[in-house]
């Protein structure tokens, strides 16, 4: 740690650059970043119109290698400037970062797939780090709170609307037949979906009078259904949110909001409070 | 009780194994029918895919007699080791296991009614049983409580939007008529609900423009209407669920959570206590 | 009121028949009345469906005309048995009981009128009388009073609908134009309240890159809106709801639940309290 | 102020009818214009459908005209009856008015443009000044301020809405490919948003097997998704009522509500008191 300390010293700069966006540097790069990204699944997008490809294909293409060589040097530098690369690696955002970049070199190999590099989607997740958006997110813990409080009935629930699916679906097949657009079991369980969902594309619709008759059953109930998710989640963040304001108001400590971005650069942890120094999972000191 | 001991005996092990899930054999004994009951679906689902029947008709065939031999097999197993059985055959999941069972047999006497061995899908409610979900279920009463609580008024809702489907119905056959796809009343008290329910297929939309003019007005109707059910359901489901959270704050004695998913071998009686000894119904030792 | 005293007995009596469903007369009465506004809706229904009409014509048409001769002696006998006709006539039921059995004698004006007869579902709302279902309506007078409340937010929620259809509607009808299916600006407005209410027919659609990027913005939109209503009625009906508990809680009186179902044979008023031996509106004794 | 007092009066009196809805001649001033908009909104609808264009060019043409002279001298004379008219000229209404007036004068340049015209819908949200809506409105500003509670939330959800549209659109564009109407991926996330708001079009629809099940697992999501929105608006909107509920429970005082519907001929402010003699916001004498 102290003999090659300039290797080091370079590390750190650029870990901080890289991982943080507190510090000017580091908020340059991350908007940059950003720019790329968006810039790059514009690409992609502009690619697949015909017409587009047509006439600026060579334009698109040189665009899209310029993007994912500087993704290549973006990823190898994540993984150098990190003291324990294999945890980066293996993380969300480690393995997000390396979908983004593999699609075009896998290109060369199967048709088609560079087509995955719209996964640079989820990198724009990233963006909440930029906007602190932590500030609001941290508010809206209620949100997650009751979404994980109704995962489980939501899922029970979920479960009930695939097996009413099922069977309404083989139902539908029976009355209606091949010759209405219901040419097998899994297509008009397909089709029993659209209908609960209430999306109804229309590409299949039931022609006879039976089987209007039990869509519109099926389309009732759906129209029942639709009521408890909402019903429940509404519940949920309700109570936590009256709870937390309870709290607030008897004067309960509120965790402070932690707006520090860094992440350390020997284990690859974060959420770190803002006065820290060392960090708070490997006692690594952040400021080297 | 005594005499004939030894049957007895292998009875009750039997029917601790089909309808217990605690001990190993019993869990093993769930998980087998549950890859059984997909796997039945599965076959059916495949077979009503005209290509993969054509290619592989055969192996569908005798698969799908494979499984229906075997579910016999467990449902006569079923009748046998309860000391009850017309208990067991008119229970909910007597009469499911029975009408999976069936449908095999009948297509010698009626074509395609082997289709309805989707039916299975009901048995797989069974999973809840060995997912111990009683837990998650037991906490989420309130979302029973809050259904039924509410299901007065959204049967009535329900009633009113059938109601006005006939109405707006009938007036739509007279606007748009035959020659716009309204070709009869029923067909268009169907569209209604369609319309209503915000599905719309667009099988039939109308076409003139006094027809659209109305259509508007349903929508908006629909729109405002959708609101009224998932208000009653969140209310009530947040009823409940403060309720709830205000007694365990007061120290009144919930009910615990009680996870045997024990059945008596006498009269088919389940939820016991978990430290239950006799069955709470009719006395008999569950130990036996 | 006592010299035709006779007269006066059996208007009465004609009058609790038909008026009242306490007794078993009058229960049978309404029953008996109910299964002839199904017959007679369904007898129209049918009579819509060609291959059935052309089958069956003399008996729907016959049918058709028993139905309406019964509706018409109905009717004239409520406004005979009533003491003040006027008020019975211009009431919500008089009108709805007059446009149910108008039409048919319509018809050998007007063709097509007789189909207006399925405005006879309307009377199927008197069955809540019979079911006595005025126990849960007065139980969910706290659902009224929801809706009441939130009736204005309501209406001004949907007048930004009709608005911002109105301006979305006639940019698309620029941006997609005639040969895309937006053949006019009334056309596009209707398109958008279809899209806005997600309830997508999908016979007219945007096939524009810039119509097809409008068009997931009003989507969007339209998502975060449906929110708006649904939050405003489950609110105001949690609060009634919560208020009326509290004042259980507290031991306020409750107005009593009134099943008392007769009305009066002088001025027609009905909510009599069940004990109720004069009209509280007018003082005629209600048991004469 | 004083040297051209005949003049400031002229104005003053001017002012007052254009830009109050308190007096008789304010209120009529207001209801003409409303009835003029609704008028000129309605006849370029007529004009953009063919038939009656094609009869009616000439009133319709000729009558658009009329209507914009009218809007023009009004604009001219709210500009004029100001003191300060930039600030008018560049507020919201200022600049809608200059919308509304422009249209026509344009299509002499750029044709089509004239169909703009229907912005002056914008200018109907005038109305509830003169329904003294304020009254209603200021009922339900719990309704702003919970909408407000919850914009950041329910912004976080739609930006994960868009970021699941652009995968799910690149991926369904890779399953499905152009022979099934997925042309491009912008086309597809197109179709992915129209999928997950369950609006459901289905002018392009899933053909494949594997992409009907994508699609499924699509609408699920979105089903689900559906509740997240609705229950923050409804918690939020609960809150701030309760909160309000108390606040008059608790005998604060509320912030009277204010009719007035005055706007200062020197500033343009409005919101001044019901009693105010002297503008809020530059000290003005209001009755002047």
């Amino acid at each position: 740690m102290s003999t090659n300390k300039t290797t080091s010293n370079w590390k750190d700069k650029l870990h901080e650059i890289i991982y943080e966006a507190d510090t000017p540097a580091g908020k340059l790069f991350d908007i940059v970043l950003l720019v790329f990204i968006i810039a790059s699944i514009a690409l992609v997008m502009l690619e697949s119109i015909k017409h587009i490809d047509n006439k600026y294909h060579e334009i698109l293409y040189y665009g899209e290698w310029v993007v994912t060589i500087l993704f290549s040097i973006e990823y190898i530098a994540r993984v150098i400037t990190v003291r324990k690369p294999w945890k980066y690696i293996f993380s969300f955002y480690g393995i997000v970062d390396f979908l983004s970049t593999i699609p075009m070199y896998l290109s060369f190999l199967f048709v088609g797939s560079h087509a995955l590099v719209t996964l640079r989607a989820l990198r724009l997740l990233r963006v909440f780090r930029i906007l602190k958006i932590a500030r609001y997110l941290g508010a809206s813990n209620q949100l997650k709170d009751s979404i994980i409080a109704s995962r489980v009935k939501i899922a029970v629930f979920l479960f009930a609307v695939v097996i009413s699916s099922v069977i309404f679906g083989t139902i539908m097949y029976l009355v209606e037949g091949e010759e209405n657009g219901f040419t097998n079991i899994p297509k008009s369980v397909y089709w029993c979906i659209v209908t609960l969902t209430t999306v109804g594309f229309g590409d299949i619709a039931p022609q006879t009078p039976l089987g209007q008759f039990i869509t519109s059953i099926i389309m009732i109930l759906g129209y029942g259904i639709i009521a408890v998710p909402t019903g429940i989640v509404s519940a949920e963040y309700m109570k936590s949110s009256t709870k937390k304001d309870k709290e607030i108001a008897e004067g309960k400590p509120q965790e402070e909001l932690q707006l520090n971005t860094q992440s350390c650069s020997n284990c690859h942890a974060s959420d770190h409070k803002d006065k820290a120094d060392y960090c708070h999972s490997c006692g690594h000191n952040l400021h080297l």
